[in-house]
């Protein structure tokens, strides 16, 4: 679940105090860049965009995917504990029956009497409304007119529906998932059996998710449409809150290990008032994003108890205790057991990757991105584009290493200039092929340069030994 | 688009006679296996599942995944031409406007008046109705009451709706898309400029697409939410008809290159009554599917002409040549590209290899799939599960391997069994760690087996070659 839409529990969602760090880039540069470039762009923008909605260009979409398989080798592949599934975005209405969403997954909106214009608003315990910027609703004129007039609150659910079959009636109504979660619990058996797993052990899932968002907003950090990867890891209970702090640990470490800067993340603790009534505890992993309230959630690690898999089982074997499989020390006693989710956004992931990244220096613009994430991992260049002895060896260099990696081709202008262009979408390597590679002279014969983005040193390498060169550079 | 729903143009959908060759096993069988295995589960099961909706379990995902990762790999990182994108689900309903989605992506039904039961049915050119199958309706009784009384044929759109904000009206009405082709056609001027593109060049796109199917059937072959790989290649008209065989070739050579058997695949050229409206030629690359129709479509490749760059610029700039950017040989006339688009549906993919990989034989069963696509590549097994000294250094190798390839660990009963477990799930090689891989005797201290899941023939190898040894197998 995570994404800081919250249950409605009549709690107060309290907004953290904003204490700006190290954001050395707006927003603003990262969507101009984003477009430019073609990482990001409003969905079908020749339309005018669509609200809340994001279409991931050739670059982007390179990043997510080395985002996501990064991800699936740390968390499954290389874990001895977890396996994956891929559920449907549409499923059994049922689920969400049992999840609670249907009763309970609701946003509060107002609407400015005199233009209209809806705002989502929270309601506190006390009965008070605020903003979602944590503002008394009564001391809040609307920022686009100015009048302080407000309609009731009016709640609606933010599951986007739909009807499966040829009509639409109460029994065809069908719902896009908030959240991945649920295909997880729905399948805890049929997964545990079939792979014969035994407590405690994980089950992993990337896809996406939709929430019909009052006010999306902030680029790709909160959009109607955006990508999960989660875990539910299924424990013993009494065992919960150890796997949470390793969770946790395990989260953090996983973004530096990606080198994300420490000093733009943090973690915090969510108050009692905070918690979503079926969490025992939750971790936000917050960035320090370029928005009002700053530090805001990239991740979230959360002890969701054996709220979920009772409820499953309650609606569908009229049984709280159906998936009780976990058997304490003496072999007796079977409860239901807990689990601990960590919640990722890909979208939000990879937008505080390229904000982390994103470094203007005096003579160019670099993305350090971790090589293991950058669109491409290494270029290729002819010296020069007229000298058609040069193109040829490039495009032999060029065919080399595309089977290995993702490889961009650039033979215009001069070097300075594609050095700038690689850099600026964080290309880590730049090997160019020149007359030294044709006939040696200051070089060995059969050698090419190859320049570091982010040192911009250039190293003589033989073409036979590149790809072991990048191999070894990237792991 | 593809996936044999076309556009209601009036024209029949011809069904193939069926010519059925050498499909070895019923759907029936891989249905069982693939939900005993962990392949495929009906989605949210424990609720009875969801009529045309499923939840790929923890080897459906892996073979899933190997099947996207081989496609990217060969049609989008090893050529110079296609760049990706990654569109979201739900756009801008312009779109549909302009693709011709919304007035025209109807299907038909008529239901039994006795029993309710729904059947979707296709009008000939001549007014004739036929039932999916291509029998003549009138002749036919209701398969589930065998009344022959039916209503009057219905269309209703199988686009999914939903509504975008707190209120459902006209205004917000928004579709889940029934193709990824239509975020390509709208990104095609952003993603060519970005990307400084260059006729001829493509768009290719991994995602998951909906279609409300009056009668989803066949296991995974026909359900209503399902991921498609789509490549949008745009040309100079004129150069279409050559590159439309180029594409149709190297869709072919795909399959083989993944072990396809080619006696089960065949090319079927659309005969001009069944061409969608808008597209100059079809090919369809049909499997022999266990199902009453026998050949079906895998995969298509179709000749869509500048039909919808035409209708995106009518729509979006009110002229109809505002993305001509086809130059000709003297430099002068610029027209609107032609593309040619080969459309892969991933669920019908991994159907089809698992159909051609299942072989039954006196004592075991085998998929044979391809290492690439094999959802571990390879298992690690100590070879008696008592013995700690065999078990730790059968996890060290485990933890070696683990770092590179999808990798199963099994200590359960005996090796024999264990074989047999990897076979049923298509694992090519099994290294087990034994006594001579300790202290060395028959064999090298050191070494392990490596068990061929097709020969059945055993290998030593030394642990520090493994990964070599794997890599270049795989390779």
């Amino acid at each position: 679940m995570s994404r800081s839409t919250r249950y409605d529990t009549g709690r107060a969602p309290i907004l953290v105090a904003s204490t700006m760090t190290g954001a050395r880039v707006s927003m603003e540069k990262i969507v101009n860049l984003a477009k430019r470039r073609g990482f990001v762009f409003p969905s079908a923008e020749i339309y005018g965009g669509f609200g809340g909605f994001w279409d991931w260009g050739p670059l982007g979409v390179l990043l997510k995917n080395n985002i996501k398989n990064e991800w699936w080798k740390t968390f499954v592949q290389q874990r001895d504990d977890v396996v994956g599934i891929d559920g449907s975005i549409i499923t059994n209405p049922k689920v969400w029956e049992a999840s609670g969403h249907i009763d309970n997954f609701f946003d509060k909106l107002v609407e400015c009497k005199k233009c209209h214009r809806r705002y989502k608003i929270d309601v506190l315990k006390s009965g008070k409304w605020v903003t979602a910027e944590g503002e008394d609703l009564e001391d809040q004129s609307c920022k686009n007119c100015g009048a302080n007039d407000w309609t009731e609150p009016k709640s609606f659910n933010t599951m986007f529906r739909t009807y499966i079959g040829p009509v639409e009636d109460t029994a065809s109504k069908a719902f896009l998932r908030p959240e991945t979660a649920q295909n997880i619990f729905a399948n805890y058996e049929l997964v545990r059996d079939t792979m014969r797993l035994k407590l405690p052990f994980g089950i992993a899932q990337i896809g996406k998710a939709f929430r019909n968002e009052i006010t999306p907003g902030h680029f790709v950090f909160r959009s109607r449409e955006f990508e999960q990867m989660e875990i539910e890891y299924f424990v013993v209970p009494g065992t919960d809150d150890k796997w949470f702090e390793k969770w946790v640990t395990a989260c953090e470490q996983w973004f530096f290990s990606l080198g994300l800067n420490k000093k733009n993340l943090r973690l915090r603790k969510q108050s009692k008032e905070e918690l979503a009534h079926y969490a025992k505890a939750t971790t936000d992993i917050e960035y320090a994003f370029p928005i009002e309230k700053g530090w805001a959630e990239l991740t979230g690690i959360s002890n969701r108890q054996d709220f979920d898999l009772q409820q499953h089982g309650e609606f569908s074997r009229k049984d709280k205790s159906a998936f009780a499989t976990a058997v304490d020390d003496e072999g007796k006693v079977k409860k239901v057991p807990f689990v601990i989710e960590p919640s990722f956004g890909v979208d939000r992931t990879a937008l505080a990757f390229l904000l982390d990244a994103y470094e203007e220096q005096p003579d160019r613009l670099v993305l350090k991105l971790h090589p293991k994430l950058a669109p491409y991992t290494v270029a290729v260049f002819p010296l020069l584009a007229n000298k058609p002895q040069l193109v040829e060896k490039a495009r032999t260099v060029y065919k080399l290493l595309q089977r290995r990696f993702m490889t961009a081709w650039d033979d215009r202008g001069n070097v300075g200039k594609r050095y700038y262009s690689q850099d600026e979408i964080g290309t880590p390597w730049c090997v160019t092929v020149d007359f030294d590679t044709l006939e040696g002279a200051k070089r060995p014969k059969g050698t090419v340069t190859v320049r570091d983005r982010d040192s911009m040193v250039q190293e003589d390498i033989a073409i036979e030994e590149l790809t072991d060169y990048l191999r070894a550079k990237l792991t």
